[in-house]
């Protein structure tokens, strides 16, 4: 089955400990919709300005993934300048440039309307909403949303949360959201507002699951090679759905598998600046570093 | 098999967001001792002052630990204050008076001294070498140490290392010591220093085992109930030492229990104020808990 990205596609300029690169393909509907192409057809919607490189069009449609919904506009794409230290922890901003990306208002296509995975990558909750009310009776919808949404728009984000099945955050935001040090009640309290799923994003030390009988916890993958950082948290979310898409079932097993999935999506997006490496990786490469995952957490 | 333990027995004045206790007893040979206890036979050398309770001797007797090397000194025992917020990382040290710690010249009693399991706990380098020069071959050497020792004594820290076999550091612990921000390289740079197991702690985010051929990844076990973090590294690694000396073996698949057993002993040590939980821990308890560790890990 399909599944529905709408997010973010931009050109970001980033630093890291290896290097500097301008302009390069970034955003959070890029990194999810290519993740998710790995394991099921991909509809994403999404706006770029008319400055839009052809060859980053290209990696879309090299991927399979549906573009019907990624609407030019006059004017400049989203710009993004990030720095990050030698710890890639949060990156400092240096700069963002909204461009076209200010006034994005997603329309769905009529085609787009039906699909049965809705993942709804971070944007304003209110504009989150507006997807919502265009789609037909998915089966499953994520949402993932960043610290700013978190306090400036609590009250649209806690009305989403009531929507939504999956909803993803990162230690920080979960913490943030609830008040709460300890992760494991803060992705209890979470549970509470109204998703079935609230998975927790460590970065480097793994990810929490939590559905409302049981709690699943996981490393992550074992890294050494991390050049850029950017885009691991929407390839993982990219990876989770597209891999539950491909599942076409939602329990407790293919729940556990859709994070380690999703894990491994995730190193490769860091392996690389922008999505070099991750727009190379076959089902092959998955599979290798899936066993890999097995063998160094198996006890 | 025994397990030889040697480090400091202290009285604590803890303040966490749950309370104030003090004058409760602590220190890195007691918990570990105590959580070793519960695996294997332990033979305690440390030194206490005259102030020292006697009920609280009578929490090494009632685990059945060997005490002919818990020396009295005349004077105060070792005496530790610190305090910790919300978030339980690395408490705030409002005083410390060494007393009678401060010459601690541990004289290993001649029983004690074909002890097959070592562990040193966090002491000055150069005393846990005395240490070492005075047993007869150990099966396993393993110690611990801080980041004060990691400054203070980098060179005869060096010089230990080539002579245990187990290194117990924490995540900043790590990264000081290797000056890498990555923990899995941090890890192999610590192997290439002398011992053949790595362990690097991270707390609430779990643990990593480093051996010469494989890596070993596992989350803490989830906890909502803390309320003291003090003694959990001392209680992991008493608890890892224990479980292998009663397996006398130490191969990938002891060492990788042994972490799970050694991470299940921490949070007994976390759940109340000094050893009040830690103490009263039976073999049934320890075991439910690793039957939980697995459900919550499994995929």
């Amino acid at each position: 089955m399909s599944v529905l990205v709408v997010g973010s596609v931009a050109l970001d300029t980033i630093k890291t400990p290896f290097g500097k690169e301008k302009s390069i393909l970034g955003g959070s509907a890029t990194f999810s919709s290519v993740s998710a192409s790995i394991f099921s057809p991909v509809n994403l919607v999404a706006v770029v300005g008319d400055d839009f490189p052809k060859t980053y069009l290209k990696v879309f449609k090299d991927k399979g993934i549906d573009t019907k919904g990624l609407i030019t506009e006059k004017g400049q794409t989203f710009r993004w300048e990030g720095e990050y230290g030698w710890d890639f922890s949060d990156p400092k901003t240096i700069a963002t440039h909204l461009n076209v990306f200010a006034t994005f208002d997603p329309k769905i296509p009529k085609e787009y309307k039906n699909t049965k995975h809705v993942f709804l990558a971070n944007i304003d909750p209110q504009i989150q909403m507006k997807v919502l009310n265009q789609v037909n009776k998915p089966k499953l919808i994520a949402c993932d949303t960043m610290n700013y949404w978190i306090e400036k728009k609590k009250k649209e984000l806690l009305k989403l949360l009531k929507k939504v099945d999956v909803f993803l955050v990162n230690e920080s935001e979960a913490k943030e959201f609830t008040h709460e040090a300890n992760l494991v009640t803060a992705g209890k309290n979470l549970l509470k507002l109204g998703p079935n799923v609230v998975i927790i994003k460590k970065g480097e030390h793994g990810v929490l699951l939590f559905t409302k009988n049981h709690i699943f916890a996981t490393p992550a993958f074992l890294l050494e090679s991390v050049y850029d950082p950017t885009g691991a948290g929407d390839t993982f979310a990219g990876g989770f759905m597209g891999y539950l898409a491909k599942c076409k079932k939602y329990n407790q097993t293919t729940l556990r598998n859709a994070v380690v999935y999703a894990s491994v999506m995730a190193t490769f997006a860091v392996e690389d600046f922008s999505l070099r490496r991750l727009c190379s990786v076959t089902a092959s490469d998955v599979s290798k570093r899936i066993q890999e995952f097995r063998k160094f957490t198996t006890f």
